[in-house]
């Protein structure tokens, strides 16, 4: 989460998915501001997200490309689509369809397990520490305790 | 995304997932100011995502509670915990388990087609407008545009 910084940063994504790969395009699209958009690709680019590729020198213009790391975030955009457009469409239709290729539907993505294949929602869940305990709150504040502690030694 | 704000929203809508319901315990499970915290709940309410309880009177208390509308998001956060597993774990395996009640493995979730089951990738996906035609910069833009000048009405 501390990655991903505001929304900014999923939006950016979304852009370098839809196959915008200019800073102006991405600009555009989005509405945010050069400084904003400047940060937030030069973080996914640190962070192995996004590739940057010169494609002329003078005056010096780059390329933003999605990486394999990066390719690999669209699961989480397209169930924030499928939430979205479950939850906020205020009757009008969802405002983008995704169409799979292979069956040729408009389609959204389900969620379901890696091992059996079912549909799963929370309850079919028990969310458990490595060593197979159920978690406490006590486990999470120390976790956060720890991030934060390694987080000030930078 | 301009619901979801920043990344504690979606902080918070974890602690709520994982079971805990009262203000102190969130707060002390995500290290997050408590206006912060409380701005968060107070949007997430009136976005229909949580409910609010009381369980106390003197001095008041509540509970706060996902609705079906909250519980949905699950798969969201459930793929960021998947990408987040898988590329940013560092060699220390996961900081969490997600158990399988029903197949009783440690698992996570697969995102596939709605219409035919498969697994898919953004190669898998052509984006549509509504109309069933490509999706272009200007469409983006445009939208963007056209959501910059309702939020300005209002």
């Amino acid at each position: 989460m501390d990655l991903l910084g505001d929304w900014w940063t999923p939006l950016v994504l979304r852009e370098l998915v839809y196959g915008s790969e200019r800073f102006d395009d991405i600009q555009a699209a989005l509405g945010v501001g050069r400084n904003v958009l400047s940060q937030r690709l030069q973080r996914l680019e640190k962070e192995g997200l996004v590739a940057r590729r010169k494609y002329q020198d003078h005056p010096p213009r780059h390329h933003y490309l999605l990486t394999e790391k990066g390719r690999d975030f669209f699961p989480v955009l397209a169930m924030i689509v499928r939430w979205g457009d479950r939850w906020l469409d205020g009757g009008k239709g969802p405002p983008v369809l995704l169409r799979h290729k292979s069956c040729g539907r408009a389609i959204h993505g389900e969620m379901v397990c890696s091992h059996c294949g079912k549909k799963f929602t929370r309850d079919d869940i028990a969310v458990e520490t490595p060593a197979g305990e159920p978690i406490t709150l006590e486990d999470r504040v120390s976790a956060i305790a720890r991030l934060n502690a390694s987080k000030s030694r930078k």
